[in-house]
């Protein structure tokens, strides 16, 4: 076997605490390489006679990438402490791989070679919300979804798609247009609407705040605010918004007192200035959101700044009841913020949810002890580069997709923000060519994969658009325009995701396609009586499923359209999908 | 190249602030693998003409084990900002690893792929004691250093050293005996007591605490404490207590309260008890340490013992100036914990030391937000099995221990705490079986290596004993009896320390044994423009060093007798040691 390939630490995604009773214990090793893979395992303080008693376990492949295997092994230590190692066995040999090395078996007399977990903590655990492993989140750019009231409109709002997006222009989006809209909301099924700003600001995107403690007027006022989040709420929708934390606006009062009194200003610490006189040109003299001298970077480490942010998301909260927060651009910020923004936001709702807008590799910031969950852009980036532009075949999107999914603890894939594009990419319908059963394929999958997806407002009817400003078109409210073929199969899709306990996040993924069908993605989803398998059909022709996929099943049910039907005659259409399911016993 | 073996992750010990300006970035290859790794590195938001405008710089081997290579290189990038990969070549290819895999060469129109450390925090860097990396420890467990006051001595006390040492004797040491002996230890050099506990406790060892606010009676009064503090402080000498907080003692009031009033004490929930009524046997039906039913597991999420822990190291700390905490059975206490633990002692005295007992792999622990470093045993065993009981060689010394050099950012490896011994492990005179020669090779590298060294009482006189309770004799104050020559040369060692800075921690350590001289432990520490070379002769022959290390230096200095001497007449004796200085330049 290969040694330089094993790896295994504690803690973050290869030791953790599921829940108060179990452990979650991965292993990586050399893709092919073992045959079996235990875990020896026992409490530390438990000998008989000079010798430890510990037991074994078998682990079981969780996935594979392309150079490696994942195995998961859970387990509820009685005393809850517990010390490990893992016995791996191919053909020629059995090795047992330690904290501290390799050995030819298990060391019984002295524990300090093994892995040690070495208590599992109630307090310790990391929780994340349930109520978010159930929810269908939908995204809404408040300036471009409905004018609900024309009074509020900024100087200078076009009529209601009547151009094009420009990164200036305004239409005039508020709180009542959302309003009155939120019966095609509810229709469609979603139960989570994530708000891009609302909080005072120049732009029309709202990233530039001003004010983070009033409402942008041309959205409306507090009161209708309040309103709207109450008018969710009894439908059933949860309410995420935006926290912009990184950088002001340029006209957010502290920076504007900075630019006039300048080294005399009681906010020069509010900021991250290098000289003065602070100057914006050629280049700005203070850190800023890249190199945009408009968003000053915040000095989230200054106690007053701190106190200010944090009283304003307590404040949204407390008083108007959001169920979320999701931080932009939240890998720039310092670590000692979010780690005091979650304890205040958690002491005042313990289920709220906190989504750091993160488009790497997040593991540092998904610890317990700062976010829930981030923005999956990786899985956007990989189901589109598969599904809509054939970048990569299903088997590289498996292996791609699967390495994701291993560098996680399942607590925080539960409730993993996954989305297929945003106010910062190019609409799914753009991106697949204008083809509508691409778009049904990759809303399957998003509706489908572990975690909670996310829509952007108008892809369920079909609307186009490039990156920005081009995807952040007025919503088509005409019915003439809209798609209503894609927008009830969403509704379909949102209903059996609702109803059909294996399409949710309950029941791990597990990916069957083979170098045989390189463009046919199957995978299955199983609880203790029941399979649930998907196929995603991007090949040219028709593909026939082997029987042998359904076990001795008789008897399969074609979830999409409820037929009856017998495992020989399973097939999926080029471009279509196909969900079925089966019971296992 | 072997891709499978190549690891990097970003923070934890791959990727970290070592200071305000400076980033480590760490890559861990197959051994013997690549000839040149370059990181490949720029700002995320510096691009020309819809390029990434990066650079690359030079990696270098900082260390190898036994299956993989350390590379490390120190970037200060300018606005705080970096993404990297890493571009490996060996003699028949070039690969780029990213965080999403593997590319021929740098991505340049994309930077999604790249590993990212987003920003640069003052308020994150993880700044650990400067005092403590010229700081030389020495332990002492009070009831067995030197009894001053015998009208503070319990009942049954037996005359000083009269006796061999029981789980349950006394000899009444205490703090007028400390406080007499002072002259000893400033006189040896030492310039940090590590105190076991101190606290008012029913056994020798006062692990098992009764009052976290009281003096135990037979080490005096608190006003004994603070003159004994106040004159090591006019010493130069700083004061380290160890927090037993994982468990209390048996009869710690809260426990007792618990076992008069059951279900109906106020305490009840001070502890983690699995049942009511609380019974001691045959098993405790309450967690305890290990299954020491004398030894209740305290429920440190509790609020009302949180605060009553946290206000006893407040008092301890603030009243009386300690200087730092020695965490007992630290890894089985939630981590939430300890995090408000640090805070509340940083916020009294930002530079107090935190030192955590663990025995394992302590990453989780050493993140900044809890301790400042760790015991560390796992030195302590590889010195041992090297030096004392020739289990390895020096090769897998050197193997062994550049693996956990590499386990931890440089910020810790500078404050770890390294033992040979102490009040749990056997006295090191003892594992060498008598042979003092080797117990002065362990001070030489102890006191050479990077990290924070610890003399366990007694050992610097060449006291003898077993494990537990035989390591724990009373302190051999008869001049007669005392080994002179041993304490004469540690005393050396430890002005050598002082004097040149090179033995201390400024200046990595390099292992330069090779395959031809398996059991000669050499290692170099470098600064601009000097060497320091350290040799350990393991083997039965005299060997001589090649001429080949000391470059073109003509003259060397033997740093041990100050004698100057040739690089061809360079050699080392049996059980012997050397140290050698040139200029580098």
């Amino acid at each position: 076997m290969l040694k330089e390939a094993l790896y295994h630490r504690p803690k973050n995604n290869f030791a953790y605490a599921y829940d108060e009773q179990t452990l979650h214990i991965r292993l990586r090793a050399r893709k092919d390489d073992a045959w079996t893979v235990q875990l020896i395992y026992g409490d530390p303080y438990e000998w008989k006679d000079g010798n430890w008693l510990f037991k074994k376990e078998l682990m079981l492949k969780t996935g594979s990438d392309a150079f490696y295997d994942y195995y998961l092994v859970s387990v509820c230590p009685e005393f809850r402490r517990v010390r490990y190692g893992f016995e791996l066995t191919d053909s020629n040999e059995t090795i047992v791989y330690t904290e501290k090395g390799f050995f030819d078996s298990a060391p019984t007399t002295d524990i300090a070679p093994y892995f040690c977990f070495p208590y599992l903590y109630s307090v310790d655990v990391f929780r994340t919300p349930d109520w978010v492993k159930n929810t269908v989140w939908y995204q809404i750019f408040p300036e471009r979804y409905a004018n609900g009231n024309s009074s509020n409109d900024p100087q200078g709002t076009l009529a209601w798609g009547s151009a094009d997006p420009t990164p200036t222009n305004f239409f005039g989006g508020d709180f009542q247009g959302i309003l009155l809209h939120l019966d095609h909301l509810a229709s469609l099924g979603i139960n989570g609407i994530y708000f891009t700003p609302i909080f005072k600001a120049a732009s029309n995107h709202k990233y530039d705040t001003i004010d983070y403690l009033e409402i942008d007027p041309q959205f409306g006022t507090k009161e209708e605010f309040r309103q709207l989040v109450e008018a969710c709420h009894e439908k059933g929708i949860k309410v995420m918004l935006d926290a912009v934390f990184n950088h002001s606006g340029f006209y957010f009062g502290p920076f504007q007192d900075v630019l006039t009194h300048q080294e005399n200003s009681n906010y020069k610490n509010w900021f991250h200035i290098r000289e003065f006189p602070v100057v914006t040109d050629p280049l700005p003299n203070y850190d800023t959101f890249a190199f945009e001298k408009t968003m000053p970077k915040l000095n989230t480490a200054n106690p007053e700044v701190k106190d200010y942010l944090l009283h304003a998301v307590r404040y949204w909260t407390e008083e108007f009841n959001v169920d979320g927060w999701r931080l932009d651009v939240a890998n720039e910020v310092d670590h000692q913020f979010w780690r005091e923004f979650r304890k205040t936001i958690k002491s005042i709702k313990p289920d709220a949810y906190i989504l750091g807008e993160i488009w790497h590799d997040a593991m540092p910031w998904l610890q317990g002890d700062q976010f829930d969950a981030v923005m999956n852009y990786p899985f956007s980036t990989l189901v589109l580069d598969y599904i809509a532009r054939s970048k990569i075949n299903a088997l590289e999107f498996i292996e791609k997709i699967s390495s994701i999914l291993h560098s996680y603890p399942e607590n925080v894939n539960e409730v993993m923000f996954n989305l297929l594009g945003s106010h910062d990419t190019e609409r799914i319908l753009t991106v697949t060519g204008g083809n509508t059963n691409k778009v049904r394929q990759l809303f399957v999958l998003l509706l489908s994969f572990p975690g909670t997806p996310c829509i952007y407002y108008g892809d369920e009817i079909g609307m186009t658009g490039g990156r920005d400003p081009g995807c952040r078109k007025c919503m088509e409210w005409n019915p003439e325009a809209q798609n209503h073929e894609l927008f009830t199969d969403l509704q379909h899709l949102i209903r059996l995701k609702k109803e059909v306990p294996l399409f949710s996040t309950k029941g791990r993924i597990s990916f069957l396609t083979t170098e045989d069908t390189p463009d046919l993605l199957m995978y299955v989803k199983a609880s203790d009586d029941e399979r649930l398998l998907f196929a995603i059909n991007t090949t040219a022709s028709e593909q026939k499923l082997s029987p042998a996929l359904f076990g001795s099943a008789q008897q399969l049910i074609n979830l999409w359209t409820n037929e009856e039907l017998k495992p020989d005659s399973a097939r999926v259409m080029p471009d279509d999908f196909l969900m079925l399911r089966w019971n296992a016993r």
